[in-house]
């Protein structure tokens, strides 16, 4: 059910922006538990100064490379599967992109089980 | 109220996606009884790669056309009122550009009277 | 703490765009009170006709120059936080960039202190 943008400064390859996506729907079937198939992204690229980051901000080093990923979905997760689920992310993403795991910034927004319609002009989720 | 983001692959003509606009923009005035002219929309063009979704999740079947609709609103709205805007949406789609219905994305976000600021520097909902 | 979208008409310069985001950025850290150094901002053009915005809704007169503010925060904030957030931004603009107050467009979305991760895979504000 998630939504996620994903918003990053312009100059990497097509392959390396979908291995982002890629990451974040493994974290959210793997670590959300969200059904197989259930992949819905939209990426922007940005000129790098239109991607605004503190560089140090809480003491973490923050590069050119930094990816926001912000990530609409059913409220419900606990502490547990946010802390999983941002941890896979920034794992996934330096093992599939070496990149580095200070570059990962996610923001989840939680809605309700009726907020949602895949097609058809339905809504799935609700009862 | 609401703020609908709208985004899509590129390779309609901008008359296409103005039309999507205006749908939702009915959509919100006959189905979520908001005011005329009550319109703020943000559509934005994505290479066609970067709108990724599952093409058959739910068992729904999408295709390249497939629209992501997300539209932030007061909360408060009933179940039948964000049945009923889904099918809005969809149905108009179809009708106005020969959309599939299998084709529309919706994604809800409800926030409150208080977080809204419509020109002035000023809450113009909040009591 | 904030991540703000910011989405506007191109056709301004880089300089402007920087301007609005370091606006937004002091009305974080001098009304909401976050850190400073809390700035995490992703700006975005449109071609003209895809920033829609109804140019007399709620009687206030808006034009091309709109700009559109979408701000994702932690809960909490007061009515009257809120209020002095919306003027803060729309008085900065207005003397940093001579926009007109009306053409300020802001909306906040809420969410909890577990949502986010800036960095390290890790829940910062988390308990």
């Amino acid at each position: 059910m998630p939504l996620a943008r994903i918003d990053l400064a312009e100059g990497k390859a097509a392959d390396y922006r979908r291995t982002i996506g890629e990451v974040v729907y493994d974290a959210v079937v793997e670590v959300l538990k969200a059904s197989k198939d259930d992949r819905f992204q939209v990426i922007t690229e940005h000129p790098a100064h239109e991607c605004i980051f503190d560089p140090s901000y809480l003491g973490i080093q923050r590069s050119r490379d930094y990816v926001f990923i912000q990530v609409t979905l059913n409220a419900g997760r606990t502490m547990d599967q946010k802390r999983a689920f941002y941890k896979a992310i920034a794992d996934g993403l330096h093992e599939c992109l070496s990149l580095r795991r200070e570059a990962v910034f996610i923001s989840l927004v939680e809605v309700s089980k009726e907020d949602w319609s895949f097609g058809n002009g339905e809504a799935q989720y609700a009862k």
